[in-house]
């Protein structure tokens, strides 16, 4: 085991790169209290744009909060999607080595393991607070370790959208009859939950949306909330913008480490990494949603955007739809079924309290 | 400038005592990257009975990682109320420094500065995602920074209960005529808008809290949440436990620091302080989230207590109390009217978009 370990290890310092691991230059017992003498360069690849507000700035934020906490000797280099890696073959690259972190969603790898979509956000699923309880203190932290074990792969939950909005629509959504034949940008669950309801769902990177959407080519988008859409010029291309984000209704956000370069970490340096991503979570839910409010206001009264609700029945059949896609991954995948059940039994308990807390006083605040 | 700050340091180093500042022992120069060559013996207070779950053991929870990170450098020992300094001199304490840091709630201290229930919560206040956006990334941090300035002390978001419970009543609530005469042990602005009732507030420590009730000394009490409150036993007291914590809806726990031990720091321990709290300000909040509900369920199962919702006129009839309380004592006092000026800036937005993000979604849950 020992062994196996050892030279697990050594394959991956082969894989990272020989200058990726820098004995820190000090004599062993110069500091008797700081266990960690080594230096650490690491690089951080992300599914994000350059600079894409929030996520990617949330992400370097991070980094150098990792490297001023550990004096200097965990330095993160944090590259955004294509300039070291692809966005979508992070998840590999992590696992591979070939980086030892990477900062995305959960729900991108659903191709590999279908499960994971449970770990960002489910159609109708928890909020940002009930995530947060489910994977700290819920078992559902646990739960994610397990499933990313078998990729090499440590995950941590570092940041949240919060509700995002339901999506554009270049024509009024009366009724679920309004949905039939639209072609839409969304991704995912909620994209097979749309193709129930008669949508054609179509996969569309962030960069090919406005034109797409202006030209025709497709007839609505769901992107993020105001703040991502006022910038990505969305409402230059449909007039109504719908909520909530039934589909996306508080997405976690992911730091994935590679396991060998993990157990590399001496115990202070894992402390801070999992204390700097707990504080990212919570610092990038906040940022979501303090920018989103004024961009709401710019779209509604500078562009005149109409901000609709779905209509209630709309809202009840995709609830529908929602549970025969989620029964119908459950009875295809054992360990979508697993998660699901967990997911599922932690939910009903904390709705129940929901019921009582956060519900009834938004109804006296509202009365 | 320069001169003064060191003798400021000098006359902290004094206070604290000699024992508390012990250089490394490392000759300068030996850890080139590494700029903390000190060692730091703090002490930290707390408004909490010892062992507390969730807030004292929170707080020592920190301490673990905080002194972990820092390689051992950053010792925290964690004094519960009254092992060291009683809990209401907690704020006094740090101030002058004979402690270094301080944990507790800011409406402690609302005899010193009426503006700082702001930072822990008001009746018909911003619930946590509310007030971790305001802090974090709408200037409610910076402001609060600034308001406790004058008393020396830095203060940090850390830790959240979430919305609380309305209180445990003998009698049935069912029309504001009910509160009339009753004796309730509820502090703070709470216990003003609840006088307004013709409710007698009372102020009681949380170990006296059930003999009062029990004997009938009190005819109610608000407490904390399910967990805390049936730890308390308060269900073998009172029969009605009613909701929502219209007078708590999220209350914010807060870190206080020594200004000067503040500035002692190296920027590296600084950082993991301030990462160590905000993640500590999640993870008590899905604490809180996670375990309130299985004690909901105990209490009415087990306990066969009836779990009731506050009559609408009621709540808005507390509502407009709130309104009178807030503009009175904004009437009173400069600072607390700036802070409640930007609290409610901030509010006013935040609840626009919350309307179509989390209620919205809320209702999609339950059409």
């Amino acid at each position: 085991m020992e062994d196996k370990k050892k030279l697990q290890r050594r394959e991956f310092i082969k894989k990272v790169g020989a200058g990726s691991l820098v004995a820190g230059g000090l004599a062993a017992g110069t500091t008797p209290v700081r266990a960690a003498r080594k230096r650490f360069n690491w690089k951080l690849t992300t599914t994000w744009p350059p600079n894409f507000p929030i996520f990617q700035d949330g992400v370097k934020r991070f980094a150098k909060d990792v490297k001023k906490m550990s004096g200097g000797k965990l330095n993160i280099s944090v590259f955004a999607s294509g300039e070291l890696i692809p966005a979508m073959q992070t998840f590999d690259a992590v696992s591979q080595g070939s980086v030892q972190m990477g900062h995305g969603a959960g729900y991108y790898w659903i191709g590999k393991i279908p499960a994971a979509a449970f770990f960002t956000a489910v159609p109708f699923g928890m909020n940002a607070q009930g995530m947060n309880a489910w994977l700290y203190s819920g078992g559902g932290l646990a739960l994610w370790r397990e499933i990313y074990e078998p990729f090499n792969l440590v995950p941590f939950p570092m940041g949240n959208t919060g509700v995002q909005m339901g999506g554009w629509f270049r024509k009024k959504i009366e009724s679920v009859a309004d949905l039939k034949g639209l072609k839409m940008r969304i991704p995912g669950l909620g994209g097979k939950v749309m193709a129930k309801a008669g949508v054609n769902p179509v996969l569309l990177a962030g960069g090919e949306i406005y034109t797409a959407l202006d030209r025709g080519t497709i007839d609505a988008t769901e992107w993020v909330g105001p703040f991502h859409d006022e910038r990505l010029g969305l409402y230059r291309a449909a007039k109504y913008y719908y909520y909530p984000g039934w589909h996306e209704p508080g997405p976690t956000l992911e730091l994935t480490i590679n396991r060998e370069a993990w157990e590399e970490l001496p115990k202070e340096f894992q402390l801070i990494i999992e204390n700097a991503a707990t504080a990212s979570n919570l610092w990038m839910l906040s940022e979501f949603e303090a920018r989103n409010l004024d961009s709401l206001h710019t779209l509604k009264n500078k562009y005149k955007v109409e901000v609709l609700e779905f209509p209630a029945d709309v809202i009840k059949q995709l609830r529908q739809y929602t549970a025969e896609v989620l029964d119908e991954e459950a009875k295809k995948d054992a360990t979508f079924k697993k998660v699901y059940d967990a997911y599922n039994a932690y939910r009903k308990t904390n709705d129940a309290w929901n019921a009582i807390s956060e519900a009834s006083y938004a109804k006296a605040l509202r009365l």
